[in-house]
């Protein structure tokens, strides 16, 4: 593992641990970062600024998020394309050699030794970090709410997407539903849910791998990041969420607690 | 942390990491020590010998069906009455106050920070290492199968156990049924699917954690500890179980295969 060795930049961020909120946010894709021990795959400065490399306004949003639900955010400083944090080691969307229209040089051929250097120096760490701050939630008998944050392109393959606000569910749709609900009573944003895609397209890993095995209640929201394209837009979203998922978790919590009481 | 920073017994084993096979056995329930961070819990020589402390026979078998099958094995160093590795850290049982008929008075009240001392210092160090043992193998091309070996007490609550060998599903039953097949096909062995407990008793931790999020094929084996009692019981019980192991797996596959074609 020299490779894992040489890796100088952290893997990760944990903001406001000690928040209030129940909620914990996970980011995946908040860095284009390239850090030297992997380079920039052959790509220019303008692909490694493209929708490919990272997911743009997601961590602005998602830290007016954490301001705003004095919520802890946990979110990754690596390019997607060096390591997908939201893709098993195994998917060929972990280290893409194609992504939409752009092919990735770095990623065309990558020997096993490499795939296992990549998934020990950044998969590892990011998960096992993540595993770490669950179960320290879990232990504390204060188990968290995790809500994946991304964003994306307006433009795919050429064809416009209408949807503004995907919301999208692994194995509980509970609370994606509930989010649902509370957007479209709330605000104006075009809404749907398992839009643009769903668990079906194998994007739900993180929900699968960290809060599913433990029942946590989860989410991961897509936003279309031509909405979330400036500081002030990211703001001016999350002035925008921020009493939709808190609205959504209450309404979820008040059911359960109906459900409850009808079963003694 | 203090605690956690003082245990000075290694929390899990890895044995034969490279060994041929893709079967990668887990044993949980390995051990009746109690590491000197965590103490005694209250209880005599005699209790920490009993089935509440450990799984008796469950290590022998393991060691033994690893050697037949050329299999890695990764077990606990711990007794699950300190922290029970197949329980997430909110359940009763990963720190449970009463096992069986037995009090346990060291648990009879954890103290949150407590609870968060176990988690960290013996639930967290086995599992991410069980999880990077996985992942490295998920990178490398070759998915392991997770089998998990347990045993259980004859009588239970003053009830006789007329099940010898049971095997035991998560999400995915394929494995399980095709090893229940084979072991009525092989050998003399009252087995049963999803007994003496099932996923619905929250027994499949493990497998939910670390084989479910990745797809991959798994399974729980519980062996009636009279029928492993001794270190010459042990070896027969692997005799018998390692041939039932491989064939299942074969079978497994042949079927997949031959879906594949249908498919195609």
């Amino acid at each position: 593992m020299a490779r894992a060795a040489s890796m100088d930049d952290p893997v990760f961020t944990m903001e406001n641990r000690d928040g209030a909120s129940n909620i914990l946010l996970v980011c995946e894709h908040a860095s284009n970062h390239f850090p030297k021990a992997f380079g920039t795959l052959g790509l220019s400065a303008a692909d490694r600024q493209a929708h490919i490399a990272w997911d743009p306004g997601a961590l602005g949003l998602a830290k007016g998020l954490a301001a705003r639900l004095d919520a802890g955010l946990f979110h990754a400083n690596v390019s997607r394309l060096i390591y997908d944090l939201n893709r098993p080691p195994n998917a060929a969307g972990s280290m893409p050699a194609k992504s939409e229209v752009f092919e990735i040089p770095g990623n065309a051929v990558i020997a096993a030794a490499e795939r296992l250097a990549r998934t020990q120096a950044i998969y590892l760490p990011f998960h096992g970090a993540l595993h770490a701050e669950i179960a320290r939630r879990i232990a504390l008998g204060r188990p968290p709410v995790i809500v994946t944050i991304h964003s994306f392109t307006p433009i795919y393959f050429g064809k416009k997407r209408a949807v503004e606000f995907g919301v999208i569910h692994d194995a509980d749709p509970a609370y994606a539903v509930a989010v649902v609900q509370a957007a479209k009573a709330a605000d104006g944003l075009k809404t749907e849910l398992n839009e643009p895609y769903s668990a079906a397209d194998q994007v739900t890993h993180t929900l699968r791998l960290q809060a599913t095995p433990y029942g946590l209640t989860n989410v991961m929201l897509e936003i279309r990041n031509d909405l979330i394209a400036t500081p002030q837009a990211e703001q001016a979203m999350a002035d925008k969420l921020a009493p939709v998922l808190r609205s959504a978790l209450s309404e979820l919590q008040r059911g359960r607690h109906r459900e409850e009481l009808r079963a003694t």
